[in-house]
């Protein structure tokens, strides 16, 4: 295992820096507050200096829950048939009383994103949906942003394989690092005032599109030609925000994303992916779907469809969106050339819509935030939220007003107007 | 860290062994049953053929929640004065939680016996009363015994270098796990075999105890000179035993005692440590404390005297005996000649008592066991329950009748009668 032995010292440096930003400007720790960190066992490194910084920024306790994907395939080559639906609820129940007693709430993303590939779809769904279900409470916890939150990813010889198929081990595993430090804005000296001036920008674009009080978006491209009605009073977020516990934190590290809430019912036309998605360890490749009246009504793929098809047969809400993001072709990610098979990455190189829950922070307060007032002014619910990436360099987007008035926001993947 | 190194064959199928007997012996997991372990990062490869053996068994989920001294040590370094009395009382809650809904409860030992040598003890003792407290309700249903539940050990280098000192961390791994094993009765071709016939005499021991029906014992060696009255309606146990759930398991691997509980108003003289006791961290050497009508009301210890006296401080059970054990000193693991400063090894060299909590399933049902019962009875109750060895080759024991008649039991370290 790659991440046990030593490091370069550029990666140790950058492992470091990538550990006092999750800790600083992504989950922007609070004095006295407890962690919880979920994570990898190949991401010790990293896990290992974020808990010295947060407890440098006076975090009272940090409590590392790794998860080990030998275990995890041990389950489906080992496991009777009839326990595929068993999921840790007493360990998502137990995350979830830690965050409403005030935890803040640390992934590292960076497993094996072709892990469960070949396993039998059918044990995959059962297991998923069975987490799923156990996560909920957990989950609602933070897509209502009531603790802050933070992702922040780790390079594993698992996930550097599949990004640099044919490299050693130890390349691929540095060149992934590497390439996580660029996406993650802290190859500069000062990773804190840098994140200061880039969550200074998406809060300007967020602002603008927020003034301009759109009805729907109009996407257009290859295979694409889809219209999103937005929820009423939607709300643009992008960078930095506020949890509820009144602490200002950065959900994704990186993040390159402004985005909103989609009206559940409004979603007309056909759409293509323009990257792979990868599931729970399935790679889902060239989704085409079409929507009627915000629903899926046509699902396709050229690989993992199976999956994609469990995945739509979760809930109601899960043929249906919870987000719509924006993003510029010419971000630093999707400038990078990589294709990192991991949604943290990807999604923040695209344009994206995702199936499921939507986050009621993308919603005005004054419509009201309870489940039904959510509900009644478009806002999804769902088990799942599952990003997935439909904007290229062929993308144009246009902003359709209350009035049918028409307002191009991106041509050919870039922003129309810089803000 | 060694343990992610390649292995030597015979260490790699010694792990397997010991896997295999922690899952079949130790848990008896039953189909569907989920398995929630905890262990050191240290002890992976272990875990993952514990994980294998449990899905092959019939395990439904095998959830690990690792611990990790590094971060630990970190909290030491950098954590503000003022959160040392924080606890994951979400993550202990979780785990109670569990184990009611009926979770096998399996603990990998292994971690670094000195590894919060040097810290203050100050906020040692209220980082772990913190925990203690937290893991109460846990620890309850462990106790009682409500649920399989089974300790093995991984060699780890923390702990191998303290049980080699001066040999290199390779060898001194290997010759750790090669200790474990035999100490673990696995070496035999067929361990399960071997672990019935083992369990078979220590139930014959216990046995040949429960009908004699002592009042107390009399302990008697070089500075210690102890009379414990034992509880009423006081049961014998050893080996494999009935959890309320109804499945036979090995809590301890390995196990060489036959216990039982002492009355907690009943001791009387002194009693002088024969091993080191290794306590979160700490070593605690030469202790030499005096009881009088069950309470310590003196103690002196050579080594950690300090933590010794927070630890009597914990709460008023702290000072009384939840456990008096019987080991010859010829078992298997006092003639290996090592001291391993890990207590599921060390207290199964020697006789012992323990500090704090009795075991329920110790007592009689037939007197009650309702909280109430069992203290009336003379069970001890406490937030900690600490074994540390009083027997050598120069301890006698002798049982008491209610008559006040006096059998020999051991004499010179050994059972003066076989069984
Ligand atoms: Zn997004
Ligand atoms: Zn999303
Ligand atoms: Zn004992
Ligand atoms: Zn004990």
């Amino acid at each position: 295992m790659a991440a046990f032995r030593s490091t370069a010292p550029h990666i140790r440096e950058g492992i470091d820096r990538l550990a006092k930003t999750a800790v600083h400007v992504g989950l922007n720790v609070r004095h006295g507050q407890q962690v919880i960190v979920t994570a990898p066992l190949d991401a010790v490194e990293l896990v290992r200096r974020i808990a010295e910084h947060a407890y440098a920024a006076g975090a009272s306790l940090v409590t590392t829950l790794y998860g080990d994907d030998d275990a995890t395939l041990a389950r489906y080559r080992h496991a009777p048939e009839d326990t595929f639906d068993t999921a840790a609820t007493w360990l998502a129940d137990g995350m979830a009383q830690g965050f409403r007693d005030g935890a803040a709430r640390l992934a590292v993303t960076g497993g094996n994103p072709s892990l469960l590939k070949g396993q039998n779809p059918e044990r995959v769904s059962r297991a998923s949906r069975a987490a799923s279900i156990a996560n909920r409470p957990a989950l609602e916890i933070i897509t209502s942003f009531a603790v802050n939150w933070n992702i922040v990813a780790a390079a594993t010889p698992a996930w550097a394989a599949e990004v640099f198929p044919g490299e050693p081990e130890d390349v691929a595993v540095t060149k992934l690092w590497e390439a996580i430090f660029a996406a993650s804005r802290v190859n500069g000296a000062d990773p804190v005032a840098e994140w200061a001036a880039h969550n200074e920008q998406l809060h300007r674009r967020a602002a603008d599109l927020n003034a301009r009080r759109f009805a729907a978006l109009h996407f257009k491209g290859p295979g694409t030609d889809l219209t999103l009605g937005l929820a009423d009073g939607h709300l643009w977020v992008g960078g930095s925000s506020e949890a509820k516990n009144g602490i200002v934190c950065n959900p994704n590290i990186p993040t390159e994303e402004v985005f909103t809430t989609p009206h559940a019912q409004r979603a007309e036309g056909r759409v293509r992916s323009t990257k792979p998605l990868s599931y729970q360890g399935t790679l889902i490749e060239n989704i085409e779907v079409v929507f009627k009246d915000g629903r899926i009504v046509e699902a396709h793929a050229t690989q993992g469809e199976d999956v994609l098809r469990r995945v739509l047969d979760t809930d109601e809400g899960a043929r249906r969106l919870g987000e719509v993001a924006l993003v510029p072709h010419s971000s630093p990610i999707s400038r990078s050339g990589l294709l990192f098979r991991n949604t943290l990455f990807d999604e923040n190189a695209s344009s994206h819509i995702a199936l499921g829950q939507a986050y009621s922070e993308c919603m005005t307060e004054d419509g009201g935030r309870s489940p039904e007032d959510l509900a009644r002014r478009g806002a999804n619910s769902s088990l799942i939220h599952i990003d997935w990436m439909i904007g290229s360099a062929e993308t144009d987007v246009t902003g359709v007003g209350a009035d049918g008035g028409e307002t191009p926001l991106m041509r050919g993947g870039e922003w129309v107007e810089a803000v």
